[in-house]
């Protein structure tokens, strides 16, 4: 069943308005009157509804449905600003996979350099491509996407997280196996994850210094050389394994 | 260091013959006499080796390099047909993620038919993609891609596995979220294993009773619907995860 995301808090009866919404259900699905679509508010339980009024857009809010498909850990990526549309990539599967938050910050060596209005516009594109994947893979909750226009804006969120992580090449080569285990062993449902990754040359050794200081811990992601776009999807992949799969 | 594989037992001492190859040792990357790069013969073994003549395209194999990043296991992809360039992607992910296997098959519910001629090219397509990827992610060992032009063909290939798995998202939405850990925990190193997804549409239950006898095992990749695209990715990740990272 098509499920939908709506701001704002649950209620009973209500009149969509939210433009992409009102299209998808009304143009694109055509809904009419009886039939049944899942909504999620703001609180992130599903539930079923039904179209009273396809003309109006009223709908009523039927029982909440037993489904929770979130993980057990707040997990928030952090990629930095890559070239192309490998952000638009990163977002939808990491939303598939159950990211919370999809950030990018300007890195020392990323090469794309984008000004305020490319950025609002970037991001409003990414916000979408979040929408309509978490809708897909019938999420309970909705990414919040961020980009970052200064890199010390990005250092200042590091303090909102429990576990700061570093996907950091070198760690991979230097054999480094165990650390992602250990720190996931140690994971307690409800923890405020950000793993950090770096863009297509890397994170310069300034970057780890600094996120370093503000407590993270570097670590690999196997012993292959993965590119900077697959990094995350490992990340998230082996989260839900740990957590979901094998506990 | 870049990284080339040379088809065929190890030498002290070659020609390089392939078109490809030398268009990237001798036109991308311009090698001149004295310059280092790593070759991987069919043994998998990395092996130092130096340019001695750029115009005769000979080169001198110098020493073994201990670095070994293959899965402990043999893990085998299989996806039906896919719209578009999907299986470009899942073959340049997965190839990242250590398959040695990219297989596909006309699933009962690929939308896409393709013929002979079509199928030999899209094979060539991906096996320069395998190979781009493997090169890049520094494998040891180059993954076999081939795209089945019968059903039957690949149902034939079942029996030489050790384990079949069969990612059924009906598996995923009955909550089954522990069979792959079992699976996992009882692999040994060495062992075959052949995944099989779906089409965009899903594999059907004509399908499931097949792949069932044959021995396969149906399991869920977590609680999120994942595309047909990305779950090969959660099964290479949590392959590695649960024997690379966490044994």
């Amino acid at each position: 069943m098509q499920q939908y995301f709506i701001t704002g808090p649950a209620k009973d009866r209500l009149v969509i308005e939210d433009k992409e919404t009102l299209k998808h259900m009304f143009q694109v699905m055509r809904l009419v009157e009886g039939q049944e679509l899942v909504l999620v508010f703001d609180d992130g339980i599903k539930r079923l509804a039904k179209v009273l009024d396809h003309q109006q857009h009223l709908l009523q809010v039927l029982e909440p449905i037993d489904d929770q498909v979130e993980l057990p850990v707040e997990v928030t990526i952090a990629s930095g600003f890559l070239k192309g549309d490998k952000l638009d990539f990163v977002t939808q599967k990491a939303t598939e996979l159950g990211a919370m938050g999809i950030w990018a910050y300007p890195a020392d060596w990323s090469v794309v350099k984008w000004d305020a209005k490319k950025l609002a516009k970037k991001e409003e594109k990414l916000e979408k491509i979040a929408l309509g994947a978490a809708q897909q893979s019938k999420r309970n909750r909705l990414p919040q996407v961020s980009l970052f226009a200064q890199q010390k804006d990005f250092l200042a969120e590091l303090a909102h997280f429990d576990r700061i992580w570093v996907a950091y090449e070198e760690s991979a080569k230097r054999g480094e196996q165990s650390r992602l285990a250990t720190e996931l062993k140690a994971c307690q449902a409800g923890e405020k994850i950000l793993i950090i990754f770096g863009p297509e040359g890397g994170i310069s050794p300034r970057e780890v210094a600094l996120f370093e200081a503000a407590g993270a811990t570097s670590l690999g992601l196997g012993p292959r050389i993965l590119r900077t776009e697959t990094a995350p999807l490992y990340a998230l992949s082996a989260i839900s394994y740990a957590l979901e799969m094998s506990r």
